[in-house]
């Protein structure tokens, strides 16, 4: 019999989900008692041998896993105190790791899991299927903002169509009809849905799409953005207005705008992503899309812990509202040096 | 025999330092093999009872905790960068915890630093000195850029009343001579070494000290820091300069100043400090001091390698060099828009 087989029986026996059992094979000293000596009686019954998850030692584990892929993006400050707060609230510690998971790095990653003897993860960046599957084999995780639903774990997330709809429709509220996208890699789920938000937005107003007004940045990276609303503004598109899937390739389009000697908002809007807390900062402000971030922090973790305590539970997964917050960067009212 | 008396007792018989004794009472699990043996062998030579440390099974512990006070000062992001590369090629993980350690939450602190099996911890905050006593009875400490030197635990950090003092030359080698200090506050030795650099500068320069222009703000933080600057610059001090001990405050610096319908730098120049990168997405890009920020968190994680490694090792902290990096709020040159 194949080890899935034979793992699908004992979870069948036992009444536990099949992850259960993967973690109870791979990773038995963070299995809760009751659901060893569930597991135990399972295998007993069913006449195998269940040395390996007898032997070990129940161990303390109340140390939630926060995964960010960059802490130069200050998009997850706040996401991380919603997290944290549930956690504590919930007699949980919370650690930060900074780390883009791949398959490079996968087995040392899963080495620091077990060794801090997390009781679970929470993941913010896309992750291959197969190497999700094997980090959820040794903890229960959840994932929050980018996702990946191919395999069915919960996620808490936000209606990425939408918000870029909303957004778009705001700019031709604004008698705006050249809008330029900087937007993130499509192999982010975001950015796939934001475009397709952007895209809606233009037929519903009868606007023939122009692909050129549409630049994939490969990474959240000033410079690189920087760089690329140069090209765009020397290119004689005549934009009246950028939409950034990112505050932080807003910065830069104002920056490049300033550079070029035009006027914000009068000659070019500009619409972020995030509302990170710079998009008060700069001058102008930046109009940007409120993520509802100290909530995603919240749902993410007690998802979480709700999955650390229960074996089968149902998936759960949520979308959040976004809002738009209007700003210096696309309001002339309030921009006294349109 | 006091329990000091007796760990002293053990220490000096052993060969090992007081904090190993400690640790191997306290937290015997995160004690390395040999180590133990010499304290067992010693313990047992005084006739002492040691079946808690005999009992206790050894775990894998390649875990450091790098711990910052706040995520949203993106000063620590490439501080992290530099410890985590260091911590990876020693093959140690690293995790991120964002917490000010206080009285109130030592023993939850504490108690995670336990459940992760944690090999040791990097603190880039004031700690007070009977609570990192207390953290560095249960693993070894490093300290990063701000240091209590009360313990003689060893840190590396910078230079900070040079810093300060070469911040100010340079203001006054451009004929400033109203300079406003934006300072954090004085319970931070960087507050109170900055502060000696600053009036240093002017007493060499023999420019009488204005008190009104030096401000403690009481937090890393935007709107008080702006609403500082609004203060000063409507008590007509014809403050010609400001100089920010962070960069934060100098991004707040210029809000205001810009509010105030004042040119930065012909009215006013503004010098901020730690060189993050939002210093070069504002307009004006921002004149700052930069931090080697890489290298301190490089060399605060081998120096805990060597401590968690070596039992008796004698303190070897070190003060980094800083530069100063002229950008568009200091330099006429290099602003069109003066």
């Amino acid at each position: 019999m194949s080890k899935k087989a034979t793992y699908e029986k004992i979870a069948t026996k036992a009444n536990v989900s099949l992850a259960t059992i993967s973690r109870a094979m791979n990773n038995p000293i963070h299995v809760k008692k009751e659901t060893k000596d569930k597991v135990l009686n399972a295998m007993q019954e069913l006449g195998m041998d269940c040395s390996v998850i007898e032997n070990m030692k129940q161990v303390e584990n109340n140390l939630i896993i926060f995964n960010i892929p960059s802490l130069n993006n200050p998009f997850y400050s706040e996401i991380i105190n919603g997290a944290r707060d549930c956690a504590n609230k919930n007699r949980y510690s919370l650690l930060i790791s900074e780390e883009i998971i791949k398959e490079r790095n996968i087995n040392s990653f899963i080495d620091m899991i077990k060794t801090s003897h997390a009781a679970g993860l929470i993941t913010t960046n896309i992750i291959p299927s197969n190497l999700l599957e094997k980090i959820n084999d040794i903890i229960p995780v959840t994932q929050c903002c980018e996702y990946n639903d191919k395999l069915k774990l919960p996620y808490v997330s936000i209606d990425d169509i939408q918000a870029s709809k909303n957004v778009v429709d705001y700019l031709l509220s604004l008698k705006r009809e050249k809008i330029a996208f900087l937007n993130g890699p499509l192999k982010y789920k975001y950015a796939r849905e934001r475009l397709i938000g952007y895209k809606d937005s233009l037929v519903c107003a009868n606007i023939e799409l122009d692909e050129t007004l549409i630049c994939e940045i490969p990474e959240i990276n000033y410079d690189i953005a920087l760089a690329t609303c140069h090209q765009l503004l020397n290119s004689n598109k005549k934009v009246d207005a950028i939409f950034a899937a990112s505050d932080i390739y807003a910065i830069a389009a104002i920056k490049a705008i300033k550079q070029t000697n035009l006027k914000i908002p009068r000659d070019i809007a500009v619409v972020g992503f995030d509302n990170i807390p710079l998009t008060y900062m700069t001058s102008p402000t930046i109009t940007t899309v409120n993520q509802p971030k100290y909530q995603l922090g919240i749902y993410s973790c007690s998802m979480l812990i709700q999955h650390i305590n229960k074996d089968i539970s149902p998936i759960e997964s949520m979308k959040l509202d976004t809002e738009i917050i209007i700003r210096e960067s696309s309001a002339n009212w309030l921009n006294k040096n349109t």
